[in-house]
């Protein structure tokens, strides 16, 4: 039987091939584990998204929430999926043992999650919101509050929501209303409206703990002067017992395009003045702090559309092998037989690509993963700092290029299904309405390609991109080991040339105050910065691709042989196109900066 | 108030100052119209559409046909929608007088057509497809068919459809296995299932006439096998009353992304034995009969992508002038008011891509309705062959460049709008769901590039590719005259002098019976055969704005400064990207047609 969340043969490739998941297992951390406690993991994963998760994926969709008398109603199927999903232990994958958790290498915990993001992205989002919501407090909150809101929530007792968004200022935080009055008894009133609050309530959880960003009556203005609170649903007890209702209004749902399994809510927060909420840090400290948990976040994200691209990729996949119909363009008899569509040149190609951008993203998400594992688990400060800069620069491409490409994908897998594919007969038209959230939430496009352009770039120094460079040009010279890989590795190394030409012009721009010309088409940045990491990625994974076919397995020639022509898609059919957009940001066109709004 | 459905300066500018609308009444067939008429009909096109179209497209997205008893209910809007449709006389509008039309140019239906595909893409579609099916009798029916299913059709009494799709067959119309036994009276009865039949059902005629594709026991196998049947829902009496059922029957409904409102339906043919059919034309020559019919179907089809993105375009224009958010970012002040997100760079490039997209595609559609009227009332057979010739070649673009680039016209809307866009409270994402079915139905995107490279490129010795290289030089040449259009000239000279050297390249290969490597990458041909008709069409609007402009009339000057600033977006920062997939297929890259189906 074909495996629809995700080729278990490619993760292996991923995590015991390219991203030595075993090496991990020397660092004290992870020492307990080995690859056996890694595959026993990822099984039950699998086993528990497909049994629990897969199975309402299209019913979440067709019977979204609803709102009665003040709650929002779920479907039944969800909370056994979610229980299923805490009982194994997944909430704390990666949390220590004498926390309750596996102790589990951030890649793995990572990988063990993909399958529930194929399987059932709306679902999945309750658990995924949770753990960054306690993140935050197990990172950022003082003792009393993680045991009275922290540890409930480690015991899958409480689950948590990010409360950000406001009416009237969408991504510009800087300009939120939510105010926090203290109180005497050193907590605070809130007061204010938010929107778009993922999971803002739902019947999962005995409470629901919301970290709600607002501004304390002293704040300066701007992005400096936003504080981070903890809002539970229901008030808490000094025992722990739940108390009475917070004031907390569910003012109504949002009605999506896809991932309609999950409440997207609008939240009103002390509409009867009687809003509690708790500091958490420092005032006016707010904003960093949900900066540092970024990183964490916006790698899920990312994997979040990866693995709709891969679920939409593989259903693909199975149906152009399963479905016959024409013939190829030289065979004009009709007398013979149809072949399976996945013989016609353009369906090669919309697979291919498919493959391409997926594994690409996969490989890079993960990539990011073990990354994070570098930041608090390298030997010495000074390498978890290095690990740190280069997972700050990759972060906006995490996030961003599978928002863009794997919904792509998604597109392509609606047409190889052609009009089955556009029904709701077939699952392929849900994952493009559930990916089409991507590019938007967690920080749209536009933000993510100002983040790298604007500060990750020159952040320390440039230390992040130097390093890149580094490891580009280290994977590139391994590559010349394979004549085969000479036609992949030059056009990468083209663009990376270029790209760094380019990008020491806009930061010399940058730091001479021409600030709106050189952001004005960071959007073109974005793009081409994503296809050098991809393309880098698959180079790499076409030399792990060349090494394992000269280990001679001959159940893995298949498998290699995919390996090295979706590189060879990539690197030879995406990354050269990048050089248009590289000459238009090295000429600093303005036709879109100089556009006037009366002339639309 | 702002315009919804298109912008009617810019219909405006189409039909009077690139188009030459008044030109066509110098011709005998529209003696009788002039400027008035024309836009009394344009007028009366818009307040129906918004009065009765546009107030119920969400509703019908919303409460999605239903499958009750054997018949197709609908929300009880489309009804009255439609029958102001008919009694305005739009079904008829380019039919002659002496038949109860308009006796329209056909430049001028479908500009009034555009404006009910702007409102209500779903409602549309049930005079749409009465339209084609009315023209295939008119053009191969008996007198005694065009009385007994013609008349009433043209009545507004009998609807159409179009029968082509079979379950196992798809897109190979050589494979359909519907047949037709010839009966002792004359007529046939049909046997058979046919699939994504649109408005295959619906309760808004006395009777719905489908135009079926069958085959008869003696035909030839394959695409010269195929033969054209009217199969009306009802039959009917000599005297033109409705006789007894037919033994048609509506199997079910198809549930789809978008495009919710119009049912698409699979229909059984003589389950009982008793589906009476009457042939149309010859036998054997049923699938000529429709490709005859094509041009003026694609046509439509594609209007109805670029509508789509038209709808979407405005509402994101409207949009993005009055949200304000953030500040530009040479503004650190967090003190100051936010801006019109319409200020913001990137949202600026979202807005301009969308209108080069739009009107781009919105003047080709426009281009190749007055094409067909070229064919139809040009003075000497040898003219009007030669635009049948150009309009051949095009159609593949006005069909499939719309329905891929509107569609990211679609995708770009929904950005803008961020969270909002995303959330069916706004129109935005249903524009795309609807926009979604346009690369798949009337031909795939996939079969479009086979028929341009495949087959219109060759046609009588590349006629039509002649004179398209000949216009494009035309309109470069008038371009000369202004100086500010050279950087936008200059791109596309080059690239159509290399896309003819790669079409002659590509046809020596194909004339060699190099066929599959030929049209391997036809969907890259496609592609940039399509951006360069679109800059043709974008110098020629450009060239009409600095005419404009050279006027001097201060009203217009931001309208003309528009249109150059989108000629300029799209001729230099879409047409030159084109050059890397013409290196792909100058290199007859093999990397999607070599891959193999095990290695995926």
């Amino acid at each position: 039987m074909s495996e629809t969340l995700l080729s278990s043969r490619n993760l292996a490739f991923e995590l015991y091939e390219v991203l030595d998941a075993e090496g991990l297992t020397q660092r004290e951390r992870f020492a307990e584990h080995n690859r056996e406690t890694f595959d026993a993991a990822i099984g039950t994963a699998r086993s528990i998204a497909e049994k629990f998760f897969a199975p309402h994926n299209r019913k979440g969709d067709e019977h979204e929430p609803r709102y009665e008398n003040g709650e929002a109603i779920l479907i039944p199927e969800v909370k056994p999926a979610v229980d299923a999903f805490l009982e194994a232990g997944f909430l704390n994958a990666a949390r220590s043992f004498d926390a309750g958790g596996m102790q589990l290498p951030t890649l793995l915990s990572q990988a063990c999650f993909a399958h529930f993001q194929s399987a059932n992205a709306a679902s999945t989002s309750y658990p995924f919101l949770t753990m960054g919501a306690a993140n935050l407090i197990e990172s950022f909150g003082t003792d009393e509050q993680k045991q009275r809101f922290l540890q409930p929530m480690i015991d899958g007792r409480f689950f948590g929501t990010m409360a950000l968004t406001e009416p009237h200022a969408g991504s510009s935080l800087s300009d939120i209303r939510t105010r926090a009055e203290p109180a005497a008894d050193g907590t605070y009133r809130l007061k204010g409206n938010k929107i778009f609050i993922s999971g803002g309530d739902h019947p999962l959880s005995e409470n629901i703990v919301h970290m709600v960003l607002a501004k304390l009556p002293d704040a300066p203005a701007g992005v400096k002067g936003i504080s981070l609170f903890i809002v539970p649903k229901f008030l808490v007890n000094e025992d722990g017992s739940l108390g009475k209702r917070n004031d907390v209004l569910l003012a109504g749902l949002f009605h999506k395009m896809g991932w309609r399994g999950t409440t997207s809510t609008a939240l009103n927060f002390g509409d009867n003045g009687e809003c509690v909420g708790y500091l958490v840090g420092k005032p006016h400290h707010g904003l960093s702090y949900m900066f540092q948990m970024m990183n964490e976040a916006r790698i899920g994200v990312g994997m979040g559309a990866v693995m709709l691209g891969y679920a939409g990729y593989l259903y693909s996949l199975e149906y152009a092998r399963e479905r016959p119909q024409g013939r190829v363009p030289d065979n004009k008899d009709p007398a013979t037989a149809p072949v399976a569509i996945i013989q016609h040149a353009d369906v090669k190609r919309m697979l291919l690509t498919q493959k391409a951008y997926v594994e690409g993203s996969f490989d890079l998400g993960l990539y990011a993963a073990r990354l994070f594992d570098d930041t608090t688990t390298l030997a010495t400060e000074a390498e978890r700092k290095q690990a740190h800069e280069l997972l700050d620069l990759l972060t906006p491409i995490v996030k961003s290029w599978p928002s863009e490409f794997c919904l792509k994908a998604n597109e392509l897998a609606i047409q190889i299904l052609g009009g089955h594919g556009y029904t709701r007969e077939y699952p392929v038209e849900q994952y493009y309405r559930d990916n089409r959230l991507n590019p938007i939430h967690e920080g749209t496009h536009g933000i993510q390609s100002l983040d790298l352009l604007g500060r990750k770039l020159a952040q320390n120094g440039g230390a992040g991109l130097k390093q890149l460079i580094r490891l580009i040009a280290n994977t590139a010279e391994r590559a010349h080991f394979y004549e085969s890989l000479t036609p992949l590795r030059e056009p990468l190394e083209k663009l990376v040339a270029r790209l760094q030409a380019v990008t020491i012009g806009l930061l010399t721009d940058l730091g001479q105050g021409k600030v709106n010309s050189s952001l004005a088409n960071s959007a073109l940045y974005l793009k081409v910065f994503g296809h050098t990491v991809i393309g880098w990625r698959w180079l790499e994974q076409a030399i792990r691709a060349e090494e394992g076919l000269a280990k001679g397995n001959a159940a893995d020639v298949n498998f290699y042989k995919g390996k090295l022509q979706a590189a060879r898609y990539f690197l030879t059919w995406e990354v050269p196109g990048c050089h248009h957009e590289l000459a238009i940001l090295e000429a600093r066109d303005d036709v879109c900066l100089g556009m006037q709004h009366e002339w639309f």
